[in-house]
């Protein structure tokens, strides 16, 4: 249930933040750069070859015999991944067999959950499911919104994840890697096979630091599994199974380029933005999301490189067939890829060395010796709500309800220049507010906002300014946005918030940013 | 200076070792698959994206200027790769670094060290390296034989470094990785460059756990470094410099087929028994090295292959020519290659995704979940000396001076089947004994001893026995093979050694397996 936490304190956003939560101390937000690690990263046990198989064949009869040998029990972390998104089969399987095994209390470590996992709802119900840290997208989010889950929310950014497990804020127990192409050894990718879902990289910490490690796969292929994007040495017991996935739900075949002439509008805008702001150059980097304005911005970039006849060094990705496209029409050098979104990005990636599998080490880790997302010149995000300091929210809607993940929408602030290309409103609900509901993204790295009725250019970037201002683009300020969409739709109500806290939402260096309240029914 | 070591104890192997050396304790060997780590493997420094630069340039002006940024400092472990073997360059360069700012004490701690190595005498007489942790071949083993190193040198298999400093038993200070290519951000390949060795695997050890990590290349491109041998994540400084290696040095061009008719008959004999104990068939993997027998025995085992319209599932190497032949004739699936030998392995493994790099994490490290040497069916290994119970010896020449590293000759033993194809004596000297001079590998490891003269099976592997006691092979006993060697050379002096100990051989495990005495001059 909810909780009302004792220990509360006003961190450096100004949010009031737990300083514990689930029995465990946390360290509010300090400020952006503020919180630096000390000590070493988390060493997982040490193993020996002694202990497995001569001829690498680690194949168990079924999940439940790997879970039993890995040592299920009460109170455990399990963690899964979310490469098939709502196609996933395994993590559900995973939590009947601990009911089935009688076992309780379990914290459900997964790097996003989705609708199809609706089903964990009874294994919070009854016992099985203590909490789940991880995103959680719909039903699972109002369900833990209402003050029903039992322990305590921790949203973390796909970088912020790798960050706890590294650091050893997160000691994962057993981690069930669902995969669409396996070896008998564990070694494990995403490209081949029924299920195929591109790369396996936000099973990475996973398998690098939990104490078993699981693989299971509908497509058992002979040693060695080529490309290993999942080591096998880090793998204590393989499964075979007749499915992992449902492929027509892992790939979104969807995926468009909006047609909404605001939202056109907007990508446009974000278009020229970029443009005026010299972004668009021989040798630049983006960013944008599979969203449809998303995909309109990268046409109409593809559109300004073509001709220019310049390209991008690199595209990073989340991929479809619109990056690829860009990739084969040669240009850009690279897609640096973290997802694919459908057959375009999975074929891709498997036949083409220049698409490239990336990690939440490689591009968001902020416990790293740096990572990429700050190497990007220029990044475009969505977001529920953004505030007059910039401030920004994507966790919850305005009515306070937790239905969405971090995803890497907190790593990828880091890039040099952040856009988000948002409607001025949603169901006649303003997205520009005097506060977010929820922060998860400080205003001071959110440079551009870009609305079909506007652009506002954080008053901190005046290099940014300076460059747009002569564009004849709409520049205005972001209260006299926020102004506008009042006018229209009146001022937006606040949330009808208890005070138990439901979830907390992690900064990228793993210090708490803001606390998700229970919304009253 | 070599020492007398107070605490000696008889390990397992009936071997006098040292219980303690260079001021560290050390286990001793208690069998094969007798020792198992306890506790946690190392955990590096935690470190935070503060303090790297955003635009991910790690670049220093200078190598000296990376390493007093490293913090260079008396009795540092520095350590350096051997993917450029002969044509290394840059580990001469550090250690006149360090000479330069008067640094002392330091742990050379390379994964192999060469005859190019030899200016680091100098650094041994004048203090700068208290010694070296690793292969060493040529002039360098031949100083230390004489005791003129001042601390006891320690030879470990390519798997033993990896599980070395994997353990923590060896912590690396600053790791300098020389690339033939790299980005600012450390990114790094060795497929790419002047410089091409293949890959960077011995330095994957190194990257992920040392304190600083510095990339020095001849070649740097833009962000991103594709691919990314070594992940720019784990490094500190990159460093530009004219020359990283000499190419003609690095691959050696001259790796031929031998045509010797002595070394052939081995090569021959080895082909048709692996044939006799039905090894080579559909699907079937292999290892051979680089040197002339183990080519032709690759040849042979080609023939056969194409006779039968059979193929490998893949051959490990030390890649060149022959090998990449064979994969591209379609003999077999895959190259799982640990370093490239020569330019066409270099050109596979930059051009075809199935000659795929390898590290020793993936294929010797006997602290993981599992290695790839034991899946292996067949491997051929040279050998220094081997004796009647089959044990061998790859360090020491019968004279007792240390003149070879172990490679990854410990870690292939632990193949299906092992075979040495070795002459029954070089220049005169019989290379089976009553007892080798160097314990390296334990008899029960070693399954097969092929000669010019006859083929001798260990006593342990009757089913090798069975398979093959009908095929008209020249089958003797390892004591006759020793008999017909001592008829012609006459029995071999045993070598005059001292009680001082210049260095000790790392089984895979850790533990002693043997101790390296001061040749008497």
């Amino acid at each position: 249930m909810a909780k009302k936490y004792d220990k509360l304190t006003r961190n450096a956003a100004g949010r009031i933040v737990p300083e514990e939560i689930n029995g465990e101390k946390h360290i509010p937000f300090k400020g952006v750069g503020k919180h630096k690690p000390t000590g070493h990263k988390y060493a997982p046990p040490n193993r020996s070859c002694i202990d497995y198989p001569d001829d690498g064949d680690k194949r168990q009869p079924s999940l439940k015999e790997a879970l039993v040998k890995s040592g299920l029990k009460d109170g455990m972390t399990i963690s899964t991944h979310h490469h098939f998104r709502n196609g996933d089969v395994i993590a559900n399987q995973v939590f009947d067999i601990a009911a089935e095994l009688g076992v309780k209390d379990l914290r459900w470590f997964p790097s996003a959950s989705f609708p199809c996992h609706e089903p964990m709802i009874d294994h919070m119900e009854n016992g099985v499911i203590n909490r789940i840290e991880g995103s959680m997208n719909g039903p699972l989010g109002r369900y833990a919104s209402e003050g029903n889950m039992k322990g305590t929310g921790v949203l973390r950014s796909h970088g912020g994840r790798y960050q706890a497990v590294q650091d050893g804020e997160v000691h994962i127990d057993i981690a069930v890697i669902a995969a669409p192409a396996a070896d008998a050894f564990g070694n494990a990718n995403g490209v081949n096979g029924e299920a195929a879902c591109g790369l396996l990289g936000f099973a990475l910490a996973d398998a690098q630091y939990a104490d078993r490690v699981i693989v299971v796969t509908d497509n058992l292929v002979d040693f060695p599994c080529i490309p290993w994007q999942i080591n096998g040495n880090l793998v204590d017991f393989t499964v075979e199974v007749d499915k992992v996935g449902i492929p027509e739900k892992i790939v979104s075949g969807t995926t468009r380029i909006t047609k909404s002439p605001d939202r056109l509008r907007i990508a446009d805008l974000t278009a020229r933005f970029c443009d005026a702001a010299g972004i668009i150059k021989d040798g630049f980097s983006f960013q944008s999301g599979a969203g449809g304005t998303s995909l309109a911005v990268g046409e109409f970039f593809a559109d300004m490189m073509r001709k220019r006849k310049i390209k991008a060094r690199f595209i990073r990705a989340g991929s479809n067939k619109y990056p690829v496209k860009m990739l084969e029409e040669g240009l850009a050098d690279y897609i640096l890829d973290g997802q694919t979104f459908d057959l375009e990005g999975v074929r891709s990636m498997r036949e083409n060395p220049n698409h490239v599998n990336t990690s939440p080490f490689t591009s968001y880790n902020y416990h790293g010796k740096g990572n990429f997302a700050s190497m990007v010149d220029v990044v475009m995000l969505g977001a529920t709500e953004v505030d007059v300091n910039f401030n920004a929210n994507v966790v919850t809607h305005s009515d306070g309800y937790m239905l969405h993940g971090i995803g890497g929408w907190q790593n990828c602030l880091f890039a040099r220049t952040t856009i988000l290309p948002v409607p001025l409103f949603r169901d006649r609900i303003p997205v520009i507010r005097d506060e977010v509901t929820t922060l998860c993204g400080p205003g001071e790295l959110i440079d551009v906002i870009v609305t079909e009725r506007g652009i506002a250019v954080n008053p901190n970037r005046k290099d940014l300014i300076e460059k747009v201002q002569a564009s004849g683009l709409p520049l205005k300020s972001i209260e006299e946005l926020k102004q506008e969409a009042e006018d229209i739709c009146g001022v937006p109500e606040q949330p009808k918030l208890e005070d138990e806290i439901v979830g907390v939402v992690k900064w990228v260096d793993g210090t708490i940013i803001d606390a998700i309240r229970k919304v009253k029914k």
